[in-house]
């Protein structure tokens, strides 16, 4: 399971993902690097948000014993843990861009009691090496807010999904974040991370779209909910596990690019942080929401020319 | 039930209020007239929406036979029938400010097989006419949003609330709004309801602050639950009921005084409605979240100078 092919996503937890050469138009490679780097600590830091969104973002999601699920971009594995601690018995193909993110994938599991029920492939998820209608399920977590064209990502995973199986994806959406105190300065900065994004080819926004995508890719029986996430000083833990360590450290995780861009300088950089942080200290609020989507295929996808 | 105080409060569904003479500074009175009138059509549309967001922001708030609820605001009764509805045996008084409203909500209410458990009074929330902790439950829905010193408010109705007895806050926030396809001229008249909301003393931002403003006023157990309205294509009842009829409807009641304020012209303020209603046609989304607040009150609060 260690066969590289071309890469053309990653999956990053709302991470900001700058690769060189993107958004010039080519449709398909995003993600060949990965700027915050492969350390211990940034896997530790994803796993740690992974496990305070779980309960919202893995609700509903179990498949059966014996089905093949296919999750796309799995990064370090972080959502693939709660995949497996959801549906024991299911045979999960997890595939990622990265070598190194897969890595660090199989060690995390190295110990997991149900480690065989992941098979983990470096992919291309334009050329997947699978027949038709392989799996059963697709699983796809924070990877569409990377791709130049999503709705094209979309219409091609149908090919290896059977008719009849289902695609599950979460996305989401720096536009839904809002917090007390407000602050311009604090709105400014995200919006920074979000022209960024946008930048290398992605859309930090792309979250309200997720049911458009799944509808103009063909899929039907198409429902997405929202799952807001809503943390205030009478639930310490989800500040410091949400607002803190995964929004903020999001966000404050792009400053140097965002810097070199021009988009703005140090000191307004700077205020635009402590406004934030304000947000997670007594008194303050944070809102974020995700979106989840889940639909069916109907059957193959026409060709693309 | 219709003695007549100084009204202090005028509960509306997410309805923007321009009342002369507020915003001054002085604490009390805001709502002595309700500038959308209050028509049968107005009713109809008030109650429509309550319906549409009912199973939404009533779920969870049942009150047992027996108990005395007090509903702070129930203007034309949209939200006092799911009371009704969701906790029968309850003993409900409903309070507001505008004696034409407690007509309508009377009306409303003439053939309905459990009237008897409603009692309508006109009255003030700083001068209430209840004797201290007799009530069980305080219900508030979408009033704080009209109020200049809504902690004030908060903390004056501990008076009429038995220790260990519960508070319920429902407010909106339109700084939640964010909708498919994004648009910068939807966004701007978004602002500028919140603006004139402002100028009228009210705070259209406030779902955001209902914990603090909770702790802040001396309620304990103080907890605060997102409850967010998400629409698309494919739930069509919620996309009319909902983004068209609740949300854009609200927003385009106040053209005249947006434009009398001069926050922007005509042709400005009609591509920000159109922006709104492509949120609103195939292929648009459209996001919205309430806060609900529930707390226990610890005692008397002791008294304002």
């Amino acid at each position: 399971m260690n066969r590289a092919t071309r890469s053309s996503a990653d999956a990053r937890h709302m991470e900001h993902e700058l690769a060189p050469g993107v958004g010039d138009g080519t449709p398909a490679p995003v993600a060949n690097g990965y700027v915050h780097g492969y350390s211990d600590h940034e896997a530790r830091r994803l796993s740690d948000q992974a496990d305070t969104l779980a309960a919202l973002l893995h609700a509903g999601t179990v498949y059966p014993a014996g089905s093949r699920v296919l999750e796309v971009g799995c990064g370090v594995g972080a959502q693939t843990l709660h995949l497996v601690e959801s549906s024991p018995g299911a045979r999960i193909t997890a595939i990622d861009a990265s070598g190194v993110s897969l890595s660090q994938a199989r060690a995390r599991f190295r110990d997991h009691p149900r480690r065989g029920q992941v098979g983990w492939q470096q992919a291309d998820l334009f050329q997947l090496p699978y027949g038709e209608g392989y799996f059963d399920h697709l699983f796809i977590c924070f990877v569409l807010e990377h791709l130049p064209d999503p709705r094209r990502a979309l219409t091609s995973l149908r090919r290896v999904l059977r008719p009849g199986g289902t695609i599950t994806v979460i996305e989401g959406d720096h536009g839904s974040a809002f917090f007390h105190p407000d602050s311009a300065d604090a709105r400014a900065v995200i919006g920074h991370q979000i022209r960024l994004q946008a930048a290398a080819g992605g859309n930090a926004l792309v979250g309200r779209q997720v049911q458009p995508l799944l509808t103009a890719a063909g899929y039907e029986d198409v429902a997405v909910r929202a799952r807001t996430v809503y943390a205030d000083s009478t639930r310490p833990g989800l500040v410091e596990g949400f607002t803190r360590n995964t929004f903020i450290a999001m966000i404050e995780s792009v400053r140097d690019d965002v810097l070199a861009a021009g988009f703005t300088g140090l000191a307004s950089w700077d205020q635009g942080i402590a406004g934030l942080h304000r947000a997670a200290d007594g008194g303050g609020t944070f809102h974020y929401t995700f979106a989840k989507g889940h639909a069916v295929n109907p059957g193959p996808a026409p060709r693309e020319p």
